[in-house]
Parts: C-alpha cells; structure tokens; sequence
C-alpha cells in the first residue's frame, strides 16, 4: 500500500539481510543454537497436544532424555566427563529452547542447569564423577531443593537442618516443620531420583550456614527412600508437564560424602573447614551458582516474547482489515496502532539480546575468575536483565496476543498456552521486584563506594562523573538537551540522555536514603523499603541504558549496510521509546524541554513506519521454524495462502 | 507494623464503613445482585473442576437453566412476557455474574442478552410472544450469529445474503464463501436450537443493508436443519465451558415473518417499508442493540479484577517476608512496591464503577427515548469505558498474580483461569483499539459541530470553552498550575487538569486533521488512522475525566464521615494515579512543573501508605463471597489461621 509509505522508509529485507540479521542475533554460539532448533523440531511437540498431565510429564522425561542423547545435557560440564566447558553454549541452547515446549524448558533447567550446576559448581571431583554422567545422560534425574515454603527470595533464611553426627559420620537432614518443607521443586513430584537439598549445616553444635548435600529421594523401582515424603503442588496456571513436588525430610541420613564440599567440608575427623573464612562470603559464593539461572531464564523470557511477535507481525501482514474507509485490502500491520504495538518490542528485542550476550560474556569470564566487584556486577546485571526481560515478555504477549483478536484467542494459536506457562518467569528465580531492588542495592554500593575508599584515579572519575551531572542539573540543562529532531537519531546523544537519567536516579536515591537514615535515624534497610519505587526506577534505568549501549556497540561490527541501516533504526526505536515511557521523568528534571517530548513521540512514529515494510523481515530474522511455532495462522502455507491469492 | 503508618493514615475500616462502601458500588441495584451471589453461590461452581471441554459446556447450560429458574433470563423484558423491564438490574446481574465462572457469564450473555435482546429489541409482538418466553426459561437455547470470518468489526460490510423469494414469501439465506461463516457464535456448536442470523437484505434485487432473522438451526432432537453446517471454534485459551461455532447456510429458507421487522419489514405483497428512510440511520438504530453488550462486558471486567485484588490483597496480609532485614513479621502489604500495584487498581476500580454506573443510567434514558445526540454519546461511552475497564483487568489481573508470587501460579488458586476465561474481553465486541477510536470519532464530530452549526448559546458555550483553552496554552499555564502540594487533593483542581488534557486532545487532534485533510488533501479516514494513537489518548482522557467525575459526583451523596474519607482518598488516588501515568503529557504542554510532577508521584506514594491499612477493608466492600472466590489463599479459614497462630 504505497500511500502510507512514509519518508525514509526501508525497504522490505532482502533475505540475505534477514540472515545476516539473524546470524546477528545468534552470536557466537550460531552453531549450537542451530543444533539446538534442529534437536526441538525432531521432538514433535506436537505430541504433547491432549495428554493428560502425568502422560505429559512422562513425555517431557522421554524429550528430555532425547536432548540429552544429543549432547545438550552435558554443554558446561568440563571435558573430562565428555562436556564441552561451555557454559556460554548452555545458555544460548536454553534460551533457544524456550522457542519450543516450556516445560521441557524447565525440566532441561532443573536437571542440567540447576541440579548438574549445583553438583558442578558445589562438588569436587567425588561427585563429578559420581553423578554428573547420569545427569547428562537423564539416567539420574535430581531435583534442586532449595526454596522452603516459608522463604521466597531469602535464601540465607532457610530452615532446613542437616546436623552432622560424627559417631556416624553421616548428616541428618530434617524438616522442622511446614514452612520449612522444599516448595515448588520441579522432578520431584514423579520423577527426581535424588535432590541437591539446602540446609543450615550443624556440626557439633555450631551453625555454619547453608550449604547442599545430595539426598536420595527415590529408590531405582521410584519408591520414595525412608524419611522422605512427597507432595504433588498440583495443577498450575501453566508448564503442568513439570512435576513440582514439595519435599519433607524427617531425619533422613546420608553420607558424609553428600556434603557438596567446594567450599567448605566436614573433615574426617569431624572439624569443620572452608576456603572461604567468612560465612557471609562463603554464602555469596555459593550462591552465585544461581546466576545462571537467572540468565537462562531472562534470555529464554526474550525467546518467548520472539514467538509471539512472529506469530503476531505474520498474521498482521496476512489479516485484512475491510470496509474501514481505506483501501479495501489494508493490511493490519499497515495501522499505526499495529504498528506502534509491534514493532518497538523488536527492538526492545534486539536491545535485550545486546545486553544478555554482553552479561554471558561476563559471567564466562567470571566463572574462570570468580570473586570481586566483576562477580557481583554480574550478579546485579543478571538479576536486573531477567527482570527486565520477562516483564518484555509478559507485556509483548499481552499485546501480541490482543493484536490477533479472536484468532489470538484459539488455543491452537498458543498464546494461551505461552502466556500461562511463561507467566511464572517473573516471579521464579527471584521476584523481579526483589530482583530490582539487588539491583539498586549494587548501584548504590557502587555509588558510596565513590566515596569511600577513593584513591586518587577513583577521585577524579568520582567528580567527573559528579560534576556532569551538577552541569547538567545546575546550569540549565533546558538548553543543553533542546536539540532538533535530528539528534533524535543520534547515538550518542541517546546514549547522554540514558546516562544522565541513571546517575540522577542513583544520586537521589543515595541522598534520600542518607536523609532517611541520618537525620531522621531510620534503618538502612528500612529506609530502602520506603523509596522502593525509587529504587526499582533506578534499576531499571540501569538496564535500559546498558541494553541501548550493547545495542550500539553490536551494529559497529556489522559491515552489511542494509542490516547496519535496519539495526540502526531499532536502536534509534529502542532508545525512543525508552524516552517516549518515562519522559514525565527527563521532562520534570529539565533534561527535556516539552517540544523533544512531542518530537520523541513524532519520531516513534516516523520509525514503526520506516521499520513497518521490514516487520516481516525482522520477525524472520528471529529465525523460529514452524514446527515450534505451532500456529495455523503463522505457518508458512496459510501465509501463501492468504490475501488476495 | 506500627512504624510503617504514614502521617495521616486512616483506620481500618470498620464492618459498617465496609458495608456502607458496598451499598456505594452496589447502587441502586443492590437487591438484584445479592440476588445473583446467592444464586450464584448456589450453584456450585466446583462441579466445573476436572470435567472435560463438552461436560463443561453441559454442566454450565444445566447453570443457565438453574438461572433461568430464578428468574434471571426475563429481567430486560417487558412485564407482559415475565419480565422485569429493568435493563439496569439486567446489567448490575451481568456485571455480578462476573464473579463467578466467566463460561456461564458469557452464555448468560449471549443466551439472555445477544439473542433475547435481538428479539426483544429488533423483533415485534409477534417476535416477542413466540421467543421470549422460550429465551428466558432457554427452553430455546439461541445464538447471535453476527460475526463473520472475514469481518471483526465492521457489522455494515457483512456479507451472508436474505434473498427475499416474493412466490414463497420466504427469506433465502445464504453464506456465499469462508469468509462470510458466521464465527465465533456462542451456543452454535452443541446447544443452539436458533439463532439470530444478520444478513444483507435483498428484496426485488435491490439492497437494503443489515437486517436480523430468527433462523432454526437444530430440531428437537439436536439434528441439524436443512442447509446448516455448524463447526465448532474448537479449544480456547479459556471459556471452555461455552461452545463457540461457526456457522455456514447453503439456502435456508425461513417464512416472511422471520425478519426481526422492528426497523424495516417486507410486506405481505412483497414491499419492503421502514419508519426509517435512511439506510445509514437504520443500522446504527438496530446496532444500538450492541450496546448493552458492551456495558455488560466492561462492566465484568471490573468484576473480574476486583476477584483478582481480592485474592491478592488478602494474601498480601497474610503472607509474611522474612528476614528483609525488616521485621520478621512484615505482610507483603506492608512493602511500598506492594501497596503500589495493589491500591491505585482499587481507586481505578471505584472510579470505574461511578462511570459504568452513569452510563448505565443514561442507557436506560436513551432505551426510553431513543436516538439523537444522547443515544450517540451513550454508544461512544460504552465503546471507551468498554476498552479502558478491560485493559484495567488485564493490568490488574497480571499484577494481582504475580504479587502472589508461586501462590498466584498454583491452579487452584485461579488466577489462571480467570486470566485466560477473560482475556478476550479485550478484543470481542469490538476491539479496544477500534472502540476508543469510535471515541475520540464521537468527540470530533461534537468538536466540529460546535463549528458547523452554532447558534448565540452553542457560540457562547463554544467560546467560554475554547479561551479557557486558549488561555492555559496561550497565557503560561505553568504559572497557574504550579500549585503547592495541598492542592494535589483538591478535587476541582484535578477535575481541571484531567478537563485541560482532553480538551487540549481533542483540539489538537482536530487541527492535525484538518492539516492533513485541507493541506495534505488526504483522505478523511485516511487522515484519521494517520494520527491512530493521538485518537486512542484522546479517547482514554475523555473516560479518565469522565470517571474521576462521577466518582467526585457520587461522593458528595455520602453522608457517612468514614466512607466519604475512604472515597476522598481513593478519588484522590486515582486522579493522580492517572497523572503520574501521563504526566509527560501535563509536562510537555506545560499544564504541569517538573515539581508538580514529583510532588503528584511523591502524593502517590503518601496515598497508598495513608490506605494502607484500609486495603483489605476496601476489597471487602467488593462483596464477593469465598464460594465464588474460590482460591485457598484468600478464604476465610486460611486468613484467621495465617502468620502467627
């Protein structure tokens, strides 16, 4: 429909483009991602469809088990188990799973990622060897038990005991009582074997904070070991072919060797020993096996979001909108208001993955060098991305989903069944807004930390960085940020207005929280809870401006001018409508003056329509075959089929 | 937690102010809606758990006809057949039925509502006699069979066929091709004896638009008629329990008298005849019909979120966070980020309630006294207050949900269902985006008129309006608007700004259209999906002036000092709950400060912590009884044995 083409529109992508676009988005780890597609598409999800919930799990058990025939169980384990070391490739393949059935997701997440990780990353080489073949080969399958009922987000709190009797040299692994029992543990309600279990470590009458043990749950005929019940949590809104179970311990026995011993072990002559002195420390340490978790979970959130934009721009393209006034033959996707609720979630897409490739990159390398203020950024920046990630998520089906009308609605179409098991992302793995506040913990600990121990290189930065934002804020920041529209369109001038929004939120809230709490006495973390809403702003304007930066950073490389041109649109899209969200806030700051306001809004017009003959193209770059996208009204012969034709 | 009270924190409510705050929502048609919980509550919602798609679809007909019994099928209908003639007690029962299990509301909806308001509306004596009866005990289960394939929203471009044979005085109906399937009809694929079929007259070869004709389907024995093939839609992402179908007639022939022929009749010598002569004007008369339908399902949708807030800030009481740091015994409801998802959807949903109740009142009138300016200004509120009241349960569902935490994803405790049963709300009987466009439509059409034919009073009126306007943007409205923080809950203020927004909207919307149309010499139409979102914020500011309104409105009755502090507080609330959303709208056309705009988020903030320890009270008054909750989290005996028992 040439007549809303509007100027400066691109065309739509030549194929070549759409590769290169998503050879883009692959990254480095292309090839196992593609392993990965090619594994999903040969499970035929299809026959999960009209199985009851156990026939389900059981299917989900026999495809887990066919991936881990194909290698994908064993991506991060070292080389001398058979793994490849690499944990970066275990990332992209779960994140490429989530293009295919989510409870296989989460059950590959439990028995390679969380319980393997637990051995790995936990044990020595006792119990590598012990156990890590049968959780690559799904011959052992475990649970990670380590959420209570009682305790969400605070792990350091838990209540499971495991005193050590030294005449038996054995741990007893108890639960106290109900709060304490393991909650929502995925494989143990039909089919975990044995469980890294958490508990408060007792030796001889001293506490020594958490630590893991593996416990046998089930014998090899799947009766339940003495001491161990187990509960179904039952029904859920989604991902039914996970078999969560709540697990209670009474008294349960096992061997001195299940203690998980990396960092601290119980010697044989019953004295406890640890690398790491202090607790608080050897906690940390311990925990930081969970990022992973966090990282596959807010990566595979943008997977999901991909899904639905596919199936939603298609159906765009192929759905006729009649009689409206317009042309009798105006695509959906040709409305603004398609537009507009399509389009910046791609790029929100490709700013997202940007920053996600960046986080793995660093965790790769923390993991080969753990410890220090890298480890806890990374740790901050994980939780903050899977946040960040699944709330795109959940907001992009919600729209993609609406965009569908009541084709949207039909169960075969499966946003219902995307919404509802990828629902509980935002709260498993850490509760995004219990994430947020981590993260704005970080940033403020950063923050004081400027002051704190400063040398003089630490000083000087510290005052750059100050005396921007005292420029900014102090001598008129009105003229300094009235641009014409073309700096809309300007990195680096987006790049400033991301930049200046953090550290002003950062600086605020360190000046709030220190009135709080030196002039009217409050509790640090008191006074944190009551600027929780500042807090959670801060954070997320951290992620944003690094999800833009990541973005800018990616499309330097990039030598294929049609891709370079449309990846730059996005970025310019992603950043615009960053500032078209919150610009109450840039505009009560004085960062903007009300005409950018209106022209940030112009401009995110102008781009959904520049973008809009490339929608197809960018959706295709996402690079997801039919046979996971399992949707009539996306698949590639209803698409031929539609129109005109 | 006493050190958490904010100045100025009200009390818990006491039992009579929560009564009191019920009978406000309740309104006039409070004894019909007990009478609705009870029947409700009486039904047994549970016997729906574990039941397969066509056992579900059996079990809730058994539910209507149990309905029917007390009398809930007949309220709209005149009192001759039965009935009540109170369509506002029709509409509070809808509303009511929201409660409970959403397969029975829409079948009561398309039962009752659709088809007994197709025949009640657009049929004659003759129509009434032989129907209503038959519709209000559904001993003749019937369908509304609008909807085609290949056409959402657009009723006027239909395109089965009534061919009138003039030798059989008979009507032919006829589906020309798949796209012109009746589809998505309730009732079509098992229960459906008849349907109201829409169809584009044809009498003597000469068109004569949409008209409605009361079509047999099935015979007693449930065997399909002559030329009738029906399709079921198949599984939805919810609403099992209502068996959708889509419908194909290959020449059915139905008696002359079967055209509903309130609005156009065929004669019995072949004529066709109509009180009214144009052609345009007669569709909108029969489409008023739609009407009802819309403010019944918007109307729900504030029911279903008040389910979802129910649940939510009952658990948010009873779930204690340990070990924050905090004390160890925090309710989740005690954290900032907490009462901020939570309390505003409260606010939102009083205010909602006011305007739905509004446009109820004057929906009776219009059905009194049909036609003109009010009839045209009682579709376009529906349309708006239809999308804004949805997109509020959408938000609040999500957000009620994930509060809960793994609670909240646990089936039983309903979010889920509630979630996939309601999400089409947003999308059946008109799209939201299409029907806010409708809005903002309306609003020009009354912005224009105030142009095209003014006489002394209209101009006077017109100016007074326009150099308010005029003066704000003209005259500095920073300097009016800059008010100290105590003026943020001042009513009149509010009313200003939100007055000021729309005001300025459609005013500028108008100007960008003449723009494009005198100058760009574009399409009218065209012009107007051009400016698509500009419309869409129009429409909105037009519903959120108009609730904060009749919220405001509704208060001034309430004598009691407890209540009326309640409602200040939650009109309060909602006011700047919708500034804060929007205020880089306020900011950038400079109605607002960049202080005002802190101070609005700072106030924000002091409201929810002032309701705070209303909250639970609040949902209370929401009325809903544990039978129809139906979520362990939230009953009765769970709560008085929660935290420290």
């Amino acid at each position: 429909m040439a007549e809303t083409t509007v100027p400066g529109a691109l065309a739509p992508l030549t194929p070549a483009a759409v590769s290169r676009l998503q050879a883009h988005l692959d990254g480095p780890s292309s090839e196992v991602r593609q392993q990965t597609r090619d594994a999903l598409c040969a499970l035929g999800l299809e026959k999960a469809d009209g199985l009851d919930r156990e026939e389900y799990r059981d299917q989900v058990l026999l495809w887990l088990r066919e991936l881990a025939g194909g290698g994908a169980g064993a991506r991060s384990f070292p080389p001398e188990l058979g793994g490849n070391d690499d944990p970066a490739g275990a990332i992209a393949s779960f994140q490429t799973l989530a293009h295919g059935d989510l409870s296989l997701l989460v059950k590959v997440g439990v028995q390679f990622g969380l319980f393997g990780g637990a051995v790995h990353r936990l044990g020595t080489e006792r119990h590598h060897q012990a156990y890590l073949p049968g959780v690559a080969s799904v011959d052992l399958p475990g649970c990670f038990a380590m959420s209570e009922s009682g305790h969400g987000s605070d792990v350091r709190s838990l209540r499971t005991i495991a005193r050590y009797d030294e005449a038996a040299q054995e741990f007893v692994l108890h639960t106290p009582d109900d709060d304490a029992r393991k909650d929502w543990i995925g494989n143990a309600a039909r089919h975990g074997r044995v469980a890294a279990v958490f508990a408060q470590l007792d030796v001889a009458g001293k506490a020594r904070g958490v630590h893991a043990f593996v416990v046998p749950l089930r014998d090899e005929d799947g009766e339940l070991c003495d001491g161990v019940e187990i509960e179904d949590c039952g029904d859920k809104m989604g991902l039914q072919g996970v078999d969560n179970g709540r697990i209670r311990l009474s008294a349960v026995r096992v061997p001195r060797e299940a203690l998980l011993d990396r960092y601290g072990t119980v010697t044989d002559d019953g004295r406890y020993e640890s690398s790491i002195s202090s607790p608080g420390a050897r906690f940390f340490t311990m925990i930081g096996a969970l990022v992973q978790g966090r990282i596959c979970i807010g990566s595979a959130g943008l997977a999901v979001a991909r899904n639905a934009l596919t199936i939603a721009v298609r159906w765009g393209e192929r759905r006729r909108q009649f009689g409206t006034g317009l042309d009798m033959d105006t695509p959906l996707m040709d409305y603004l208001t398609h537009q507009r609720r399509l389009i910046p979630p791609i790029a929100e897409s490709y700013a997202l993955q940007a920053a996600f490739d960046h986080l793995t990159t660093q965790y790769v390398e923390v993991l080969a060098e753990p410890g220090g203020q890298k480890q806890r950024e990374v740790e901050a920046l994980a939780a903050g991305l899977k946040a960040v990630g699944t709330w795109h998520m959940t907001r992009t089906l919600q729209d993609a989903r609406e965009c569908c009308g009541g084709k949207g609605y039909l169960a075969e179409n499966r946003f219902g069944s995307l919404r509802a098991d990828s629902d509980v992302f935002t709260t498993f793995e850490g509760d995004n807004t219990v994430l947020l506040q981590l993260v704005a913990k970080t940033m403020l600990s950063d923050y004081s930390s400027q002051f704190e121990d400063l040398d003089a290189v630490g000083m000087a930065k510290h005052l750059t960085t100050r005396s921007v934002t005292r420029f900014l804020s102090d001598a008129g920041p009105l003229g300094r940020f009235t641009r014409d529209d073309a700096e809309l369109r300007n990195a680096s001038w987006q790049a400033g207005m991301l930049r200046s929004r953090e550290e002003r939120l950062v600086d605020s809230l360190a000046r709030r929280l220190r009135r709080l709490v030196k002039d009217e006495h409050m509790d640090p973390l008191r006074a944190l809870s009551h600027c929780q809403d500042h807090a959670l702003k801060t954070a997320v304007a951290q992620i944003e401006r690094l999800a833009h930066e990541r973005l800018t950073l990616s499309i330097a490389d990039v030598e294929d001018a049609e891709s370079k041109q449309a990846l730059e649109h996005l970025r310019d899209l992603y950043a615009l409508t960053v500032m078209e969200r919150d610009r109450g806030w840039w505009l009560e700051h004085g960062f903007m003056t009300g005409d950018t306001g209106k022209a940030v809004q112009r401009e995110v017009n102008v781009l959904c329509g520049q973008l809009r003959p490339s929608a197809l193209g960018l959706v295709e770059s996402f690079g997801i075959p039919d046979a996971l996208l399992r949707a009539p009204i996306a698949v590639a012969e209803q698409r031929s089929g539609a129109g005109t034709d």
